[in-house]
């Protein structure tokens, strides 16, 4: 592994290349028109810093160009956009490099009385703006704090099945430290080989499991978070009573509260016993339909994965027009064949067809596999633009009863904007979780773009599929968080009175509002 | 079902009499040391008003004075006590009983305008101080507000299993409205028959279930609260990813946020596969053993209700010194023998000793059986103390690596606390909810006690638990709530930094601070 590229998704040296890029590029020949050749980064445009670094905190800060550089953005396609084409006029004034709680109250101390913005950051993965300055406001500068000294497992305690760790640890990097404990969290989002614990409590984010286990939030025993006015630290118990959960509100909270900098998180032996199926239907209603009834059956699947025909197709499950559901159980304890064959009487009730039961790839002994179907799809992304071609996803939760009439409308109004602004375009449905109460639909959308045009076409489809949802009242986000992209619709679907309160909170905590301004809470 | 008593748990003509009565005074003669015989209560003497209904609110107000005794305490054993010996000096000024949404934020902002401290009110049911006046402090008056007009069913969404119902539904009323549709919460809290949906959300109510569903947050889809400031309407979705939960931030606010008037409940169909049996014990720690395997397999019994010796002899399961585990298992759509015999292979690996399978007592289906070994508790809590017997309980919730030490620590220090407070007195112990990370222990304790002194002899029993319990780094509460008796252990507890937070909230939707002044939030 090299080191990461300062545009594009990941490891430069993992990036599309060769065959793998000629084979992209004759994929999506149909949807250009022509072959496309790939285009090149142009080398980055990095501002001068506008303020020093406070003297108070030289032993842990750098101004180094190349690092702002990387601390400039997160990954979503705005970022990807201006940084291959150069453009890193938001860097940071100076990044921090914490080795220490102490060093991270210091940082928040400082910076509070300097005017310093201050933008927690972990991998860098957000998908809507979450790590970018938005401007200087009122502030004399922007820092940006990176966790990544701090990533060790401080203790396990395998009794309660609980590890406690420090919040910069990337998904590798904590694995491999509970691994020699036979432990794992199994908490596997897309961006997991850079994204941090901290970053995935601080954004709510969405892993591995379809049920039960959904978000991080589920696997959280407790969270540590220094704010700019002491530290916050919640209760190591399984569940506390008292009063409203000071753990609900860190989780979300999107740096805006403070630096998350340890948790302790719910552990479990790697998963022994499994069962997995996949199961095609000939239409995608009849295959929701399925998946509800396997939610409601309370089932508990660890995976229900259902891929809509356009999806199968991309994604090479299926090339004759089929929805395919992939169905997996798995267990540290006991056989698991009993619920499979049960998810799939319900699915066969639903003009399911099962075929054979497969291995499932969503597990760390199937990495080829997973990494291949799951983790290369950022790469693609990357590798897309290069070719000049928009790819991008967004996601959202509603009720079973609401979920045809969301499709619907997704699909009609993101497709008239795709055709509006790209000339055409495909859009693919999967739901990646299911609840008893609703699914979490997770949408793609692909199409032709031009270079100097990425932005303002990515607009129009991006901004047709927020309006459709929030015109459904399903969630701006399931697990993408808020950030800077989605807080005008976060601000449209919020109680004011909720908002309120939690300006309420913050100014208690971050009276100086350092703390990742721009992002998450809307202005009054 | 007659009218409700004014000074002890439940129905006036349900408290035990004749010879229900006399084989309870039976039952604790080794323990007063003579058959002790039943004093009976003193007349209410309620205080006068200190100020008048606001006109504003005349048309659903009362000053009844029997109205105001009934508002005046929850039932924890202070609360009895004081209200046998007639003292209803706590007693608010008015009860306001809204019919809508719209009366209740009249009523929030004339009682603003009025300098009037409003405490919000379900059943009445607080074993903490939930719903007393502290003192009148700046405020005029107080008046308590009762939700129980407010008790309908408004819609349901069968396809996806959520209830639409007014917070003011006692357990009885919302269940009896979803049976019509096939439907049940199945939240089943010892306070079931008085207690209300929104008394559960507002103090994070534990149910039914031992794992997963474990408390009322489980089953909320969406809430309504209405605060001086402004309605606080949660999203309407499964899972909604954006921004900390403000679900999150009403569920244990306990009425020092807003008024909760309605809530969407995750609701399913009625059980219909069950299995179910009873593991004795030789050794408490081996059953707790046999717990956490349970627990940590992730088998998810819905009753995995663990008796130490003393508990299992009180409630007549076992009497040669056992422990008793009490294992159910249901599901509205599969059978759910496997997942006991995996459970009950467990318990045999730590020396448990599984009896005949029985049928589970846990559903209204065994509605006889159930209230006679659960929902009656609370009645012999009153009847006992018309017998000069002291009987309460308190729970809690820590790691599984922490749990003998806590039981030793409980143990030695509420048993010496009964000694010196009662001269002796019994404690026992059962877990009520297994999580991975560790188990909710619930301890009663029944000791002699004599008019007059019931009130010191239980602080100082209290006191000794509660501190045990801070000691040990365990929870205050699992599932009572904190009140006014826990904020002193729970402000001990909580990070100052998520209390300040917390304040902040309030300020900004309660500006004037009338709501439960004195609950849960402590002074700065």
């Amino acid at each position: 592994m090299g080191r990461r590229s300062v545009w594009a998704w990941g490891y430069e040296d993992e990036l599309p290349s060769g065959p793998e890029l000629d084979e992209l590029a004759a994929r999506v020949e149909p949807l250009i028109g022509a072959r496309p050749s790939a285009r090149h980064p142009s080398p980055p445009r990095v501002p001068q810093p506008r303020c020093p670094v406070p003297g108070a905190l030289a032993d842990f800060a750098t101004q180094d160009e190349r690092e702002r550089a990387m601390h400039t953005y997160g990954k979503a396609w705005p970022d990807l956009v201006r940084a291959f084409a150069g453009d890193f006029s938001p860097a940071p004034d100076f990044v921090l490099l914490p080795r220490t709680e102490a060093d991270v109250a210091l940082a928040l101390s400082t910076c509070a009385d300097e005017r310093v913005a201050v933008i927690p950051f972990g991998g860098g993965t957000s998908v809507v703006g979450g790590v970018e300055a938005a401007g200087l406001g009122d502030f004399s500068g922007v820092a940006s704090l990176d966790l990544r000294r701090m990533d060790r497992l401080l203790e396990v305690d395998e009794v309660s099945m609980v590890a406690h760790v420090q919040a910069g640890a990337t998904g590798p990097r904590l694995e491999e430290q509970l691994h020699k404990h036979g432990l794992t969290l199994r908490h596997f989002p897309q961006s997991f080989e850079f994204s941090t614990v901290g970053g995935w409590i601080a954004t709510r984010a969405g892993g591995h499991f379809a049920t039960l286990y959904t978000h991080i939030d589920d696997l959280v025993h407790a969270v540590r978070m220094v704010t700019p006015t002491g530290p916050w630290q919640t209760p190591q118990v399984p569940s506390y009573g008292g009063g409203p959960s000071p753990t609900g509100l860190v989780l979300g909270s999107e740096g805006t509260l403070g630096v998350i900098t340890e948790a302790h998180l719910r552990v479990q032996p790697r998963p022994t016993f499994r069962a997995a199926s996949d199961v095609r239907f000939a239409r995608f209603a009849d295959a929701v339909a399925a998946c509800r009834a396997v939610a409601q059956a309370r089932l508990y699947p660890a995976n229900c994965r259902l891929l809509d025909a356009g999806e199968a197709l991309l994604n090479r499950v299926a090339d004759d027009g089929s929805c395919v559901l992939l169905l997996a159980f798995e267990s540290a304890d006991h056989p698991v064949d009993a619920p499979l064959a049960r998810a799939l009487e319900l699915c066969s009730a639903h003009s399911g067809d099962a075929r054979e039961p497969r291995r499932p790839e969503t597990g760390p002994e199937d990495a080829a596999a997973w990494r291949a179907s799951f983790l290369r799809a950022p790469y693609l992304q990357s590798a897309l633009l290069t070719l000049g071609v928009m790819a991008d996803t967004f996601e959202t939760c509603c009720r079973w009863s609401a979920f045809d009439r969301l499709y619907e409308r997704v699909s009609t109004e993101v497709g008239q904007a795709l055709k509006e602004a790209c000339g055409g375009g495909a859009l693919t449905c999967r739901l990646t979780h299911v609840y008893p109460d609703g699914p979490a639909p997770y949408f793609t959308f692909v199409a032709p773009t031009r270079p100097g045009e990425e932005l303002e076409r990515w607009s129009i489809v991006k901004s047709a599929a927020a309006e459709a949802l929030v015109a459904e009242g399903a969630a701006i986000t399931h697990h993408h968080a808020v950030g800077r992209t989605h807080r005008p619709y976060f601000a449209r679907q919020t109680s004011p009175t909720f908002l309120a309160a939690l300006r309420g909170a913050k100014q208690a905590v971050d009276p100086t509002g350092i703390l990742n301004p721009g992002a998450l809470i809307p202005p009054p």
